[in-house]
């Protein structure tokens, strides 16, 4: 079973990564561009085979090692 | 118009990172993870209204800029 985690900042978190792409991306031509966020996508091979037990799994590995409470927010997908 | 852009990196390339989080999960007691890959999560705010020209931008942007197409894949998701 294969577990997604989406990990991002939260709105008001200052995101220099994010930052110096916006400014990179300007300044290789592309206007328009307003906002641009960097987060993590992480992807999780499982041997858990529910998909309820493997949520509940992945939730708590995101409190624990994945995700900063504090300054992030995470989305759990699992396939 | 928002676009978001998922890269990782394409299967056999060696991935540190996500080799650390396996070993951490484990050495945390979570059993049964047998992978573990990470990648980025791009977000874009565009002034781009129209789907196609915002996707097609955003295609140009990920070859020239965010990802690395020798090692990286990358999928767009426009919103």
């Amino acid at each position: 079973m294969k577990a997604r985690v989406h990990v991002s900042l939260k709105t008001g978190v200052l995101d220099p990564q994010g930052e110096a792409i916006r400014h990179a991306l300007g300044s290789l031509g592309f206007e328009g561009v307003s906002g641009v966020r960097q987060g993590k996508l992480i992807e999780i091979e499982l041997a858990q085979t529910d998909p309820d037990a493997a949520r509940e799994e992945v939730e708590r590995m995101c409190k624990s090692l994945l995700a900063n409470p504090v300054i992030e927010s995470y989305a759990i997908e699992i396939a």
